[in-house]
């Protein structure tokens, strides 16, 4: 095959290809914004709490927030604002939070 | 009273104050020291973790460490690893090593 045929075929599957990738429905963007009003109330709005006995967020390991948010939301462990707050999210939403956190700078 | 019988009072009475306050035995400083080797296995020498699933603990919010450690070692909350650890230590150490972490560096 000649390289400009090639490249011919190539162009005219770009579309397809394309439409083959984004055919499936894409999953809903976690909508972690409506979400952070709700933590920032102990944790403040960019994970710095301003109350002693809430953990800061911010700078905090993405996996340990994961297991967290999901060990509230199985009762694994017990609080009873987080586990009412964990119990409605869904395991790409935890996911989006805890990476949220996670890039926060730690410092205030 | 004189200034100077009032300063002449007072100098007399200083000592007296001094071993007043240090008559009783001293509580003895919670040896911090020998237990950070252990923590810092998980959470880092300086209290960054270099493991996702364990949380940063510096800079962290003393009350909130102090509540999660006398969790654990009450077994309110569970984790193999935390809850042998918390067990032995006592409300001062617990304290001091949440001091501790709460006064390290956020940002590694």
């Amino acid at each position: 095959m000649k390289p400009i045929t090639f490249l011919f075929l190539a162009l005219s599957f770009a579309p397809l290809s394309a439409q083959a990738q984004t055919g499936a429905p894409a999953a809903p963007a976690p909508d972690v914004a409506a979400i952070l009003p709700l933590c920032a109330g102990c944790h403040g709005v960019d994970g710095i709490s301003s109350e002693g006995l809430y953990p800061n967020l911010a700078g905090q390991k993405d996996a340990y927030l994961i297991k967290q948010l999901e060990d509230f939301k199985q009762r694994r462990r017990t609080d009873p604002v987080m586990n009412s707050m964990a119990e409605p999210l869904d395991a790409a939403l935890i996911k989006a939070l805890a990476s949220y956190y996670a890039s926060r700078p730690a410092q205030p």
